[in-house]
Parts: structure tokens; sequence; C-alpha cells
């Protein structure tokens, strides 16, 4: 493992700090860095929200969210002495401009640490709370803000928003989050991409079929139903997760994993994606909403019935696509995308189906050549696995076998796995930009999201429904198979 | 498993029936595949020597030699008593034609049977053999002979046998036995190689740095010192497993896997290898001789003091060879051989080594970029390893660390392994010699094999000593240090 180096001194304050959010990932993820010592002991934590809360409550308030969020081993009572130390809260409505002078009092107190703002609240409080934060006069040329996903909810938005911020802070100073970038195994597409000389000869229509990209859950919409209802799965998953993950396959090799160079590479490969129109919208996408069923074992309620409203609802739970990357590189190579709620299994992976090896010099009776395909699991057990075909021992003919090559990032490695914002958090305090997304990113994305809920309102396609616990509505299956493929389902093998 | 399905009714006689090789490896294997219901009720093993032997006794010797050679719960006694119906005794002596009949007689009984005549014996009675053979009318157009390696010792012996043994056999009769190519990894090759298509694109110069091939020993020459001083490790080792391992890896893809596909792409690679000439035969080949040593924590015994002659020799008992293929798939790809006796272990590899990256995207303090390595491991453990470069997992920086994709084929296949002599035995009767040498390819590997013993001799070249339990000379390592590569040595990950 490399040494860690702890980071500048800095002021974090998260907006929203009582949160979701920042309980179940913000505070641990940093109590994980404190414990490693890659913070100074002079840096600070604030938490703003617009309640009302005393010093020690806050304390205790955190302690309790570590404790609930850490196991027995991982919570250090040496670390959290110093970690509490460091605790501080502030009550701010950020709607007004107004209220905001104890916490400029209070970073006032240490004029050279680097101060992130970290907004872990509702987009569109995103542009006021920038407009306000320099109104006070709390920003400066070293401070950094942290957006988290979605910014907005169409092109239109996300560019007030883009533009708003952008009138407070540099395109540089802005980290726009997507958790699955600190993923580990997504930072391991690059290594695989581009430390082994291997795999990127291979990597294009050349060599590869198809890509598919799954991101399942097996939750249902649970109490978000009612936002989740204005959102959709097209806009909660492909806009940000998928879309970046589809980038990271399939563009070309940087110059260098610089936040210039990979973010123009994504950019480039956004600006490939051919557009979905009215007219081939049912072709290439299907939508999906799911009944009640069961999952693991256990009943569960229809989307309808959590949502509990008089008139049915048509938005997707489910959304499968099949995009084109309009390139040399992957010209006729499909990438399909699919994401649901409520499937079989809580699983994301991205898999290279290569192409059938073109000539088969073995005895007809040998069995399948299966072509080769390298899965990538980000989760659960993330890792790597490539099947190959091998010959059965023994002294009968040739049998030809598919066997996977596997490797477990977590067996190899045994160390805790950290999460992936404590990794994105890092990277903000290092002023390191390019696990986030630039602005053009994200806009182009929606641009291309834009033309996919267009062309659905156009063409009035409704969602097909799909019994919980399931891969999704049957046209799913079928926008492979019309292409002579399938679906490679988690633990397929 | 694919069904066993039976061979069809033969007849096998073992020149050489009660020697070394039947009792270690004939009779288990036959014993093996009878086992598996492999032979028709009515096949018949003739073991055929000089010694006078009853009947009674000689299936007592049979059976000695299965308990000795197989484990208890793989012999199995109803199959001893079918296995032990098919035994037969014969007395003769090959070098004259006289006293024929009585083997004669007994393949008469069953006219319709396969007869198989495996020649375990100097290859110098080969030719007279084959003779005696067609002169006593034993012969005929469904009979089939076996040549154990080597045949002959140069490339006029070579011929010379295989025109002899040609006048009684057309060459699709006759099986020129190399028992690595009954390896169960040797087979793994072709699947390797021309069932997936991942692999195939990779497979030359462009992708690949050079290729290590290793047939190491951990025993020394024991009590055959004197044969293997009329020897030597080149003839004794590369002439025939190594140069075959050599054109596995390195032919063109033939268009079917049969014998004269197989053969003719083997044949291509041998007539590109470059000769060695005096000129550069100190440059490209290291030959070695060990002293004593410890092997094992055993102290043994150096080649010399094995030997006990009184003039000093000057055999070797390693050699290491640059060897390069002069065509489009290898150029400026070396491939290096290296084999000897009393080596650190016991251990046959083939590693492909591929090119490095060509450019490097990563920070510069994120480690080495190991280039990526395929080895095939013959023996012990036969599998594939490939290793890949990953992404340490952590929130430090981008710790990159090269990683082996493990495929043990003993582990995976819970099965009993076969011994190569049980496959080759079922070739043999099944009638495909795909997996045997055709004349061409041992008089074209003796041709090149002949052109570095001239060179040896032109330029007096003397072995290098080495200390026995050691990886050879200190030659071995410059020749490769030379071209800036270096031996990758079974355990070195």
């Amino acid at each position: 493992m490399a040494q860690f180096v702890p980071a500048e001194p800095f002021d974090l304050v998260i907006f929203g700090g009582t949160g979701d959010l920042s309980q179940r990932k913000l505070l641990p993820a940093l109590f994980h860095r404190d414990v490693d010592g890659q913070f100074s002991d002079d840096s600070r934590i604030f938490a703003v929200s617009r309640g009302e809360l005393a010093a020690a409550d806050f304390i205790a308030f955190v302690h309790d969210a570590l404790r609930r969020q850490l196991a027995d081993d991982e919570f250090d009572e040496a670390t959290w002495q110093r970690f509490s130390q460091r605790l501080h809260y502030q009550r701010l409505d950020v709607t007004t401009p107004d209220g905001w002078d104890g916490l400029g009092a209070a970073l006032a107190s240490e004029p050279d640490h680097i101060r992130i703002f970290y907004l872990a609240m509702l987009p569109s409080l995103y542009g006021s709370t920038a407009s306000n934060l320099a109104r006070a006069g709390l920003t400066n040329a070293r401070s950094r803000i942290v957006l988290e996903k979605p910014v907005g909810s169409d092109y239109a938005s996300a560019r007030a928003i883009n533009d708003e911020v952008g009138c407070v802070f540099e395109e540089n100073q802005v980290y726009r989050i997507d958790h699955y970038l600190g993923k580990e195994t997504v930072q391991n597409l690059a290594a695989l991409r581009f430390a082994n000389s291997l795999f990127e000869p291979l990597w294009r229509h050349a060599a590869v079929d198809h890509v598919q990209i799954t991101v399942a859950e097996d939750l249902g919409t649970g109490n978000r139903a009612e936002f989740y209802d204005r959102t959709g799965a097209l806009r909660d998953m492909v806009q940000n997760h998928m879309l970046q993950l589809l980038c990271l396959v399939a563009m070309e090799p940087p110059i260098s994993l610089s936040h210039e160079e990979l973010r123009n590479e994504k950019i480039k490969v956004l600006k490939a994606l051919r557009p979905i129109t009215p007219d081939n919208v049912k072709q290439v996408t299907v939508r999906g909403q799911y009944t009640s069923g069961a999952v693991s074992g256990e009943l569960v309620e229809g989307y309808q019935e959590e949502l509990g409203q008089d008139q049915p609802s048509n938005t997707e739970t489910f959304v499968a696509i099949k995009a084109e990357i309009d390139n040399w590189r992957w010209a006729e190579t499909p990438f399909y995308l699919r994401t649901g709620k409520r499937l079989a299994t809580k699983s994301s992976e991205i898999v290279l189906q290569f192409r059938p090896v073109g000539h088969s010099i073995f005895p007809k009776d040998s069995g399948e050549l299966e072509p080769n395909r390298l899965v990538i699991r980000l989760q659960p057990n993330e890792g790597v696995q490539l099947s190959i075909v091998t010959k059965e021992p023994g002294p009968g003919g040739f049998r030809l076998r598919s066997l996977p090559l596997n490797l477990s990032f977590s067996d190899t490695y045994q160390v805790r796995y950290p999460d992936a914002y404590e990794r994105l958090l890092m990277e903000v305090l290092r002023g390191n930009p390019a696990l986030f997304m630039h602005r053009e990113e994200v806009e182009r994305a929606w641009e291309w999201i834009d033309g996919i809920i267009d062309s659905w309102q156009q063409s009035r396609m409704k969602t097909q429904n799909y019994v919980a616990g399931t891969w999704g509505p049957t046209d799913a299956v079928r926008l492979l198979d019309r292409d002579g493929r399938e679906w490679r389902n988690p633990h397929d093998d």
C-alpha cells in the first residue's frame, strides 16, 4: 500500500450536514480518512443546516451516526477524540442572503485553510447557495465547491445551475460528484485498459461484439417513491452513472490521467452518442415498471402500490437502451445499458463480449466455441473475470469448455475496501478534479437523455410491467434477441 | 467429460515389452484405458523380448509392475481380471529374421484386428525390426508402427531409419512418439490459441516481446550417465520436446487439427528457424555441465563424478539457445530455449512475454508498468497464468500492481489427470497421427540441431560449469541480459 500523505489544512463546510448523505456517507468517510492520518490537526469540518442544534448535541449526533455506520473494529476511540475536535455546527438558511456572518467569522479564523463547500442538498438550491457564498465574501481563488448529482433535471436546468455556480467559481473549482467514479473497480478500468498491452489492441469494434452495462438494484423506491416518480430510472441512473461508465469503457486513450485529458476524452464519447429519435425510440429503448413479486424470498409491493396515487404513474423504474457510438473505434459495436429497481439481485457490472472465433479448426463434436468475455464487476465483490476456452482433460476426443479466469480484488488485496466517498473527498482535498464531471459532460449527457425523454413523449411510449424480482420486462430480452444476442445476468457462471 | 468410445479391436505388440518404458508407462497407461472400457474384449497385448519367460511369470511380472505404478484406488481387481486375459508373452530376437513364426501364428488367429507394433527399444534397431516384420509377413495396410524418440542421433541416421521403416510402412502408418505432445497442457495450447478470439490477434511480434521455453529437471543422469554422455541435452531434449513446443507456439493457424494440416504448419516453422553457425554460436547458445551441489536440500554429485571416467567429458547437461524464426509473424521476437539436468526444480513451462505498454498515462509515482505475461505450465500443476496490471485499492494515489489470473487445470477439473501415454496410445488405436511427428519434422529438426553441434565442434565451444541446484551457468543469464531481458524462473510469482 502507498503511504498516506496528509492533505493540506482545510475547512470543509457540508450544507445539509445533518442530512442522510452526510450521516451515511460523508461523516463515516471523513472518519476513515482521519484514522489513516490524512488530515492535519487544525483541519475543520462544519455542518450547516437550518435546524437549531447545540454544539454538544451535534457532537453526540455525529457520534451516533458513526457508531451506526461503522463496524466495531472500525471505530477507534483515539481517532474519535481527534475527529470530534474538528466538528462544528452552524445554523443557516441558505435560501436567504442573511445570517452568513457566523459561518464567515468561523472560517475567517483560519484564512490560509483551503475552503471546501459541499452541497448535499436539493440541486435547485445550488445556484443560490453559490451566489450567497460569494455575497457573504466566503469564497476565494482557493475555495472549492462540491455538487452532488443530479446537476439539474434536464439540459436547460443543468445549464442554468452551471451558469449560476460558474459566476462564482471557476470550472476547475467545481467538483460535480458521481460516486460511481470513486469506486475502485471503475478506477481499475483505467488500469486494465491502459496499464496492460494485452487489452488495448482488442478494445474496439474489430474484436468486441458488443458491451453490456448493467446496474441492477433489488430495492424498490421505498419512501422516496414520490421524489422518484418525478425522476424515473433514465434520469436517476443513466444520465450520470451509466453514461460515465460508458464513457470510461469507450473513450480513446487519454494522453495522461489529468482531469483535462480525461474529461476531454469522455466529452468526445458523449458527442459521438447517436441521438435517439421518435422514429427509433421504440426499437432501441425499453421502459419498465415493477409489479408486486418476490425479491429474495420476500413478497414486495408493486411500484403503483408504493406510490399510492389515484392516477396510475407512467414513470419507468427500469430502462434498457441500445446505445450506438458513432466513431471509428465503436462502429457496429452497440453498448446495451439497463438499470432498474426491484430486479433479481443487486449487481453492477460491465461486460465486454468479444467476437466469436473467425474459423474453428476443431472437430465438429468438440463442443461450442463460446466467445471470450471480460466481466468487470463493480458490486458486489469487485473484480474482473475473463472467460477463456480450454480443452477438457482426458483421453477422450477434443472437448472444449469455457472457464473463468478470476480476479477478485477483495480476495486478493486483504485490506478494507474504501468507500467511493473516501476517495472522492480526498481528491477534492487534494484539488484533483479528474474523477469529477466537467459541466460539458453533464450538459452533453442531459442533451442525449432529453432526446430520449422527448421521443418517449412524442411517441407516447408506455412502461411495460415486470414482476419484481425478475430481470425486467420481456422487451428487454427482445432488445438483444433481435440482434442475436442476450443479456449476461450476474451469477450466470 | 466426454463419453469414452471403445477403440476398434486391436493386437498391440510391444517390442521391449518387459523394459523400463513398458513397465513404467505403457502397461499402466493401457490398464487405465481398460478401466474406462475403451478396449474391446478380444483386444490383445503382446510383450516381446529376448528373455525366456513363462506365461504365468509374465502375468505376475505385469501385476507387480502395475501395483508399483498405480495408486491403490487406481488398481481395480475386476479390470485386472479382464486385462490379464489380454496379456501374452513372446520370446523373440528382433535382430535376426528367424523365430518370428510364434508371433506370426498368434497374430494370425485374429486377422481382422488392427496390428500395432510399438518399438520401445534402441533406435538403431528400428530399421531392421521393420524389415523383419515385413519379411515375416506380419504387416498389412492396416498395421501401424510406433517409434519412441529419439529417431536417430543426427540428420543422416534419422533419414536412414525413416527410409528403412518407410520401405515397409506408409508415412501415415508411422507414429513417432514425443510424449510431450500427449500432455494435456500441450493440447490446451491449441485450444488457447485457436478457441479464443482474444489471443490470436496478439500472438505475433507486434504484441509479443519474446518467448521462453524452459524444461528443467532436478534429477541428474543417474545410471544413464554413460548413455547420456553420448547424447547431451541438445539431442536429448531440444531436438524433440522443445522444438515441438516451439512449433506449437509459433505455427500459423492450421485450417484444421487434422494431422496433415498440423504437421505442415509445424514443418513451416522448422524451415523458418534461422540456422546457427560457427560465427554466432557463442553468442546465441550456452552449454553447461553441473558440478556437485545441493538439490532440495540433498548433496548430489557432479556430472563428471557420476560418469566416473578418466577423461573429462565435454557433454552438455544444460543448453540454452536464442532461436530466431525468420517469418512475418515472429520477426524480432526471439524464442529462448533452455533445458538442463540438476536444475533448481523440476518444471516445464512456456512464457509469452508481451511487449510493454507503449505509453504510460499514469502518474510517475504509480509504480512499474510490468508487461503482461502468459505462462503455460506443463508441469507440475498444469495450468495457465495470465498476469495483468491492476490498481491497488485505497484512497492513496494511483498505485499499479501486477497480479496473476490463475487457471489450474487440475484444480478446476476434479478428475484424474491422464498420463501423456494414455492419450497417445489411444490416438494410435484410433489411427489419428496428429499428435505424432512426420518424418520431415524429425529430419528438419535434426538439420537445425546438427548445425549447432557442428558449430560447437568447429568453434571448440566448451561447457561452462554450474552448481547443481541452480538455474544453470551464468552465461545463460547473460544470453538474455544482453537483450535487456531475463529468464522467468518458476515460482517467481
